[in-house]
């Protein structure tokens, strides 16, 4: 199997929010790690822009369960951005809305994401 | 009023995507700006990160709608990414899914986009 690189963005789905600013808060993950990635992980960053910057969007259930993946992606080394709301619309300013993993080698993300659903 | 910069993606809305796909093709038109606009607006760029790289997602009737808004954009000089989709699931392969516009200043944009409806 090839060893693609991709990047993860993890949702909460207890916030019940709208598509439009789902889509927000997953790009907001997505820029911000693909910034850090470019800075920090030139070769990963590279061969993920060229194999067409690959997003998977899951959801997690809650904050908790957000905090925990972040922690343990931290804690192998991969990329990680958590997005917590401007709060202006729909949430409590400083709500944690999504983390972004990765960029990142798909036999790196897998055992910590791949059980996830999609969103 | 102070001149924001801030970045529109709009998205097609006669595709029927589902959520998780829509925030995915939004992220990418996002990122693909962002990195564009680091290299060749480096000011605006800059300003907009500093500003919490406001997004604003958007929705339009279909593909003719999207291309007049990129093609406006473009005569404006403003940075435009139009996103097609891979078309592994939802979407036949090239399907033009969503545009992204910006980052740009708000006097800049509004003209262009400030009539559209949130998505």
């Amino acid at each position: 199997m090839v060893d693609e690189v991709k990047m993860v963005i993890a949702v909460r789905k207890d916030l019940d929010l709208g598509k439009g600013k789902i889509a927000a808060q997953v790009a907001h993950a997505a820029v911000a790690c693909a910034l850090k990635a470019e800075k920090k992980e030139k070769k990963i960053f590279r061969k993920w822009m060229e194999g067409g910057q690959k997003k998977i969007v899951v959801r997690l259930a809650n904050q908790q369960e957000l905090l925990e993946l972040k922690s343990r992606a931290d804690s192998e080394g991969i990329i990680t951005e958590a997005i917590f709301d401007a709060g202006h619309t729909q949430v409590d300013p400083g709500t944690l809305t999504c983390v972004g993993i990765g960029p990142a080698e798909s036999s790196a993300l897998d055992p910590i994401t791949g059980s996830f659903k999609l969103l």
